[in-house]
């Protein structure tokens, strides 16, 4: 096993941390952070999810966008509703249905949180992105952040009951953005923008599903301009037996390295369990694989890890580099946040 | 109900009329078309399915093609074969799985028919474009023409064990053509795009499916160059009670009238019938409805219709303007081909 460290203060950000962004709601989870440097602090774009306080009466409160107002409304369902299924604690789901639901139980806004030592957070009070169109209706989550010339590029996916598609959204200083529109359909999430154009094109890796048929698998795709996308072509597939059997998705934007772009992703085995390894891309040809992990580089091993919301999760989203070293910043088990630290060359070298 | 005619000889394209690709073959359907005017004649490219004769063994065998060779091989599989289930004649489905299909049983391509009429149409001998490459391993699907500036852009729909995604490939001639790579990802279908740029972008409507929630709805987005899409919104819902309460799709390439772009799209009921009806949109601004059908203007009922292959269909895919009037051409019962002719006017009449 190489010599990749979790930090020994994991998680370093849990719900606890985190003020609700209002007084109905408790925060679940903050988990799945992008992460960039800016103005020498680490900022952590994380996913915070929150739901009612008050459901213990049988009946569940969910919260959910008005995608013409933006207003906060209150879906209620009665517990003994039998049109649902009730049994997963994070979304609900029709019964007799191929859907996997009709309604999450929480949802997710973007928080910021800053460091300037990358493991101890300030967490801000507000929420930075909060969800407020049609299309985020559920909640917005798993924001990735990708630096292009002082710009910084979030992508995260919006969830509502026309499914789940990527949006942009840009700051420059952390403060305010501007939301770019949606920039992949349902159903595609997990992307992440390489951070300088290759041969003129940007590309993307990103994660679309299939209802017909097929798992879960990595795609790139090409823009000229970030906000149009193209030339669509299918980059790393499952491996039957392997420990990313099932799905995979991208994890972290891809890191330029000497020998080609590092991109960290996450793998789901049989067992359900998510765990993070690497593949090794051409530097001037992205869509070609050098390397990939026969072996997970980090797994749900550590008490804090198969716990959890929804256990057995390693989910890197971000990842920060500073003298030759990659601090990577994971999701864990859909709850609280991990860091793990490794040389750029340890990582590289479990590539062959 | 308006005044719409089918044509006397529908079906006027049967499998009948149809000459396999492959002596191994025989044709089970000539459907979906997409038309288009070409030097004075009436092309149709015709969504062509075909599967292998002999299967009355206790096995099937499958086309598909080899995405690295591009070569047909055969999938044999035994109808005992418990991991599998055969009900559906079009698809081999795992038992047990939320997935549509892990196969399909017959295996399209595109062809072409010319006429001077309209009606009769001369069918070619070989296939204009053929599956090829791993994306087109089920094969090629429900091609749409929309004719900018003398190119014939053609859109169609890739099945493989990847997923359904939209490819484009353009023709100048109805001879040569040239693939344009995909367009949009798995899993969308429908895919017409306008004959004109629109305040300086392209538009097409398309049809993502998600695999977590919501029906399969018509979207909209926009492109600079046809073959990087961006700004996805959601054109229209399905619409409970109604005709297309279960899935809409768009159909014929938008067709510029005096009041507005004029769509002709499929929906379907409650029942799995696929009827067709019209969008009239903003001429200026597409991603606004000015109407609606709010009964279909085409529904599966005469006799060729409500059999079939797979029955109850009314699928169109292109139509030809010819003095005001429209010749629209649609798949009927994933079988044949059907021609139903009406006066814009008298279409546009029925919205308001």
């Amino acid at each position: 096993m190489m010599n990749i460290k979790r930090c020994k203060f994991n998680p370093i950000v849990t719900c606890k941390d985190v003020v609700p962004s209002s007084r109905d709601f408790e925060v679940i989870g903050a988990f799945n952070p992008g992460a960039a440097l800016y103005k020498g602090e680490i900022v952590l774009a994380m996913r915070v999810a929150e739901r009612f306080k008050d459901n213990n009466d049988g009946h569940i409160k969910i919260p959910v966008i008005d995608g013409q107002s933006a207003a906060l409304k209150t879906v209620d369902l009665d517990k003994e509703d039998d049109r649902y299924d009730f049994s997963d604690s994070r979304v609900i789901k029709e019964k007799d249905s191929c859907c996997d639901f009709v309604y999450l139980t929480s949802m997710s806004h973007v928080r910021l949180a800053r460091s300037t030592d990358g493991v101890n957070f300030k967490i801000e009070d507000k929420p930075f992105i909060f969800p407020e169109n049609r299309y985020e209706s559920f909640g917005i989550e798993d924001p990735r952040i990708t630096e292009i010339d002082g710009s910084y590029f979030i992508t995260y996916s919006s969830v509502s009951q026309y499914g789940i598609v990527t949006s942009l959204a840009v700051t420059s200083d952390f403060k305010d953005y501007k939301k770019l529109g949606n920039i992949f359909e349902t159903e595609n999430k997990d992307v992440v923008i390489f951070p300088e154009k290759i041969n003129g094109r940007y590309f993307a890796l990103n994660r679309p599903v299939s209802k017909s048929t097929g798992d879960p698998v990595i795609w790139i795709s090409e823009s000229y301009d970030l906000l149009h996308w193209g030339n669509h072509r299918i980059l790393a597939c499952t491996r039957k037996g392997h420990w990313d059997s099932e799905k995979i998705g991208a994890g972290i934007p891809p890191v330029k390295t000497d020998r080609g772009w590092l991109e960290l992703y996450h793998g789901v085995d049989d067992q359900g369990h998510y765990s993070m390894g690497a593949l090794l891309l051409d530097v001037n040809c992205p869509s070609r694989i050098i390397a990939r992990s026969e072996k997970p580089l980090l797994d749900p091993r550590m008490d804090y890890e198969t716990g959890g919301f929804f256990s057995n999760v390693v989910f890197p989203c971000g990842a920060v580099k500073k003298h030759e070293k990659l601090y990577i910043y994971y999701g864990i088990s859909d709850n609280s946040i991990g860091l793990a630290a490794a040389a750029l060359e340890d990582i590289l070298s479990t590539l062959g």
